[in-house]
């Protein structure tokens, strides 16, 4: 059976990744990254939806607190506030305080890494160039250079294993983003998407902004719980 | 003062890094990864040259237990055995079983990152196509992709810094490593190379053959002690 990394936050994208994976019929090795972000609400939920797709004994989660240590983001320093912009159409004019620097590289880098070790042909990342946010590692650009990388630099290459990056939301909206999940009923009841990570979604920061924008265009009742509902 | 961001592992030739970066004029941060290792030397002396180079408090030290793991090589799984070549000729037919899938991509990503965080304009890796043990991230193709991937995928680009990768060390031999070493006034003699980690360096391992014989070409003698002297 061919084998796929799907890199999961437990957020709406990396879930309707894993569900696409699932349709391609891969067998699925999540790979989680819990770096000293404010919250646990992402791994909690990204363990939820491994098992959702009984594939928890793939599941790897590392802990990279690298980001921390560099500290120079508002998703990681303390010290710096999570911007609550109340006009979604502003996100994309410069490149948000939230911004992890070369996050995906690490990520991708990681993954090749696994894909290595367990003989995976491709690896799901949820990057999306329409509602992306501003962040320069998820443009396509960085995909395919990534990709330039993956072919020069590993040894499974070298062995006649070609590892391909795979971005089935790259071109999508988040409406489209949704309509897909709900369709290979991936379960969108059991991610997450704030930056908050409090009990409930704050519906105000950036990532619930976009994630109730991209509901609300496809018509659709988001499942999760919201503060002030 | 322009700075680089220094990979520095404590062996030969990151040492030999950091004295050209010093030789250029930068302001030294040194990153260095402890990942799973059978052995914490090599931090240890990493923080001796960094001490050596009055960098001590730029220096930062990554816990990455990511490699251990996924472990499917030598150095991280202690079920495998490390070789012990008795012919350096023979480390280039294959890749090895030392082999730590991706490494380079996962140091360069995390040296990108912090670039960014401290507006660095070089990062600096010793990475060598001659004498290079086989590994496909050394080789120069893998440098170049990995250039393009700075130039789509930071901030720190859109916004006007062009990070570059600097490999002085990429068409020496181990020789030439020596001789530029002890040319810089390099802290050689706090370096460690040998694979095992004890207190003396084995002398067996391919990496204190390849450091044994590029002394020995270069006609000086390795200031480090070994085992059996």
């Amino acid at each position: 059976m061919k084998r796929a990394v799907v890199i999961l936050s437990g957020g709406l994208d990396s879930t309707v990744c894993i569900s696409e994976a699932k349709k391609e019929g891969y067998e699925i090795f999540p790979l989680t990254f819990a770096y000293g972000q404010r919250h646990s609400k992402e791994v909690e939920q990204s363990k939820k939806v491994a098992g959702s797709y009984g594939c928890s004994q793939n599941h790897l989660v590392v802990n990279t607190d690298f980001f921390k240590d560099i500290g120079s983001s508002a998703l990681t320093a303390e010290s710096i506030n999570v911007p609550t912009s109340r006009n979604p159409g502003e996100l994309d004019k410069d490149i948000p305080v939230t911004y992890v620097p070369f996050r995906n590289a690490v990520f991708l880098s990681m993954a090749t890494g696994y894909a290595e070790a367990i003989k995976a042909e491709s690896i799901y990342i949820g990057v999306n160039a329409l509602d992306y946010s501003g962040y320069p590692d998820c443009r396509p650009s960085f995909i395919d250079a990534f990709q330039e990388v993956i072919k020069y630099g590993t040894a499974a290459s070298d062995r006649g294993l070609h590892i391909t990056i795979k971005t089935p939301l790259l071109n999508l909206t988040k409406a489209e983003i949704v309509k897909l999940g709900i369709e290979n009923n991936a379960p969108l009841h059991l991610t997450t998407s704030c930056y908050q990570g409090r009990e409930k979604a704050c519906g105000k920061c950036d990532s619930c902004q976009l994630r109730l924008k991209g509901f609300s265009e496809a018509g659709v009742r988001d499942p999760i719980e919201y503060e002030n509902e």
